[in-house]
């Protein structure tokens, strides 16, 4: 039997609701595919962040560093300004552990009424980078309090990071249809798209099978909307990766069902897995918050783990309770986060 | 009778088409309004670039600073890289004439299918900052060509600047339905996205009458497609904006459509109009280019002039050649450029 070791860290708002209903479920998953997981459950949230100044301990990473994987609910309190509590345990997470792919799968879900009434299929994944780009601690401000104050914010790409990314989405390219949209802004940002450009262009050279289309992220997020079955694997840089994912999701009817895997494919250290949405205060602990993107995203740790048949059996449940027309508020059902974990369950195989 | 120097800078690809179309209602319109456009052709484009390493005269901006306007086509050309082509016309002068609004009104138009059937209504302004922010000249290249290359790009955003957008933008929504979105993304843009909330906030303070809401991007380009009618008036900073304004496009159905007024609106220096769309250099010279985001920013172009009695001419002839159901192919249509224009020129008033 194999047992894995896994960092649960339900953070704050829904963030609880939704990581209560996917530990469930990959237990139950678990049982019934002859695995087992332990559940180090980590209280680290913004509540923390009140008492103690930190977001997570002092040794928070090398606490996690010994565990094969890490499950996030949501993090972010409207008490505390957002910068502060995701660049105390998120984004420092995602670069110390060095989970520079952001996996971000979407499809039109089974009894899912997307935004766009008559598009019959979707099926795209983000390869977002996760670690560099415009998200950066490099910059500051000037003249604080002054007329003349200004803020800088560096935007950082490596030769190094593009091309990791680049290759990882290349593989995924292959393996879906071969076709790679690289999203781009090369005629406006001129010292790091261009970059950007050439250096998908080089790395993509060794896929000759993979066809790459660089399109430029205004035109790409229009096409979203217009043209969406063209779009298949999209490599975008940490910022627009972010928009992206979220914008095929909102295109796919919810952001509550978008699954995020922060990964280290080399296994040098734990990979993370969230859902895309939220914290979303406003309706937590009232029972009624989708709990597909946090299944989705458990079903991504799992596949990651190699419990290949327990992640497909977890997918194929709540697809199939979906399928049943079984669906919370945000999908225009009337299911609770319960009931629906429930209908889950019984479809479990 | 009122007369006004425009310099008109048809560029490239179907910049020439449009422009060309543009031009001649502007000049039906001024007739039958009893002003008069006299227009300064500008060959500054691409080939201009190709023979003179440069895509306008070195006293290209003296030129223009000395008219009322600039009307502008479509810059690019697949043979030369798009930051040298936009870096050395289009976005030197916006900077140069201090064009710090980018207007960006979207409405869905009669007899258009938007991207989402269903959709009955749609009308949107985003306010988009338009000389500073991600947008910079600040960073380069280090170890060009090794393996440890990397780029910085700075991102530069000022009080200066940021609290002008906002109060150009708090009377757009004033005008409007009081509602303001303020795109933000100060959960992982930590230095300068605060930034722009705070002086947002403060700026907005100001404006009891208008409420402000601000929303993360990515949220924010999902809610684009799932709730588009809950949005009215939108600021943004300069790539947020890009992003934004053409999503919304994309909603209506075209990037075709879209227009966009290049605003110094203290008037010291001359404002610039242009379509949104690019040069196309795939459909260009075939005839078959939409006029219409070209028609409606030489329409923005009349009202700033003071003409707005041409200016409501122009859009309802262009609006009821639509409902007539007069459409060029991107909008799955017949029409070509040539037979829209004269649909567009019978319904002049
Ligand atoms: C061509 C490009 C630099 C430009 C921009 O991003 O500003 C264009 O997309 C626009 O929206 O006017
Ligand atoms: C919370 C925020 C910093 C984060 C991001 O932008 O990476 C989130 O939007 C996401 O997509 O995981």
């Amino acid at each position: 039997t194999n047992k894995y070791v896994i960092d649960s860290i339900p953070g704050d708002g829904i963030g609880v609701d939704v990581t209560d209903v996917a530990m469930r479920m990959v237990d139950a998953v678990a049982e019934l595919h002859d695995f087992s997981i332990e559940w180090r459950i980590r209280d680290w949230n913004s509540d923390l962040y009140k008492k103690t100044g930190r977001m997570m301990p002092v040794d928070g990473i090398e606490q996690l560093a010994t565990g094969d994987g890490i499950y996030l609910g949501a993090v972010g309190t409207p008490d505390v300004p957002d910068d502060i509590t995701l660049w105390g345990l998120l984004i420092p997470l995602r670069r110390k552990f060095d989970q520079y792919i952001n996996l971000r799968p979407m499809r039109l879900l089974p009894g899912v009424k997307g935004s766009m009434p008559g598009l019959e299929s979707l099926d795209v994944v983000v390869v977002r980078e996760n670690v560099e780009g415009e998200y950066s601690t490099i910059g500051g401000r000037f003249g604080t309090g002054t007329p003349e104050e200004f803020a800088l914010q560096e935007a950082v790409f490596t030769r190094k990071g593009i091309t990791r990314v680049a290759h990882y989405a290349a593989k995924i390219a292959a393996s879906r249809n071969g076709k790679l949209v690289s999203a781009t802004k090369s005629n406006g940002i001129i010292h790091s798209m261009p970059f950007w450009d050439e250096v998908v262009a080089e790395t993509l050279a060794e896929y000759p099978a993979v066809e790459v289309e660089k399109v430029l992220i205004d035109a790409l997020a229009a096409r979203v909307v217009m043209k969406p079955t063209t779009l298949s694997t999209i490599v975008a840089s940490n910022l627009f990766g972010d928009i992206l994912s979220d914008l095929v999701a909102g295109v796919a009817g919810s952001i509550g069902i978008a699954p995020s895997a922060n990964l280290n494919p080399e296994r040098r250290f734990p990979s993370m897995f969230e859902p895309v949405h939220g914290s979303a205060p406003d309706i937590a602990g009232k029972g009624i918050a989708n709990p597909i993107g946090a299944l989705w995203a458990a079903a991504m740790m799992l596949e990651h783990l190699g419990e290949t048949a327990g992640a497909q059996s977890l997918t194929k449940a709540f697809e199939s309770a979906l399928a049943d027309g079984i669906a919370t508020p945000d999908l225009g059902g009337t299911a609770t986060t319960e009931s629906f974990a429930d209908a889950v369950r019984e479809r479990l195989s």
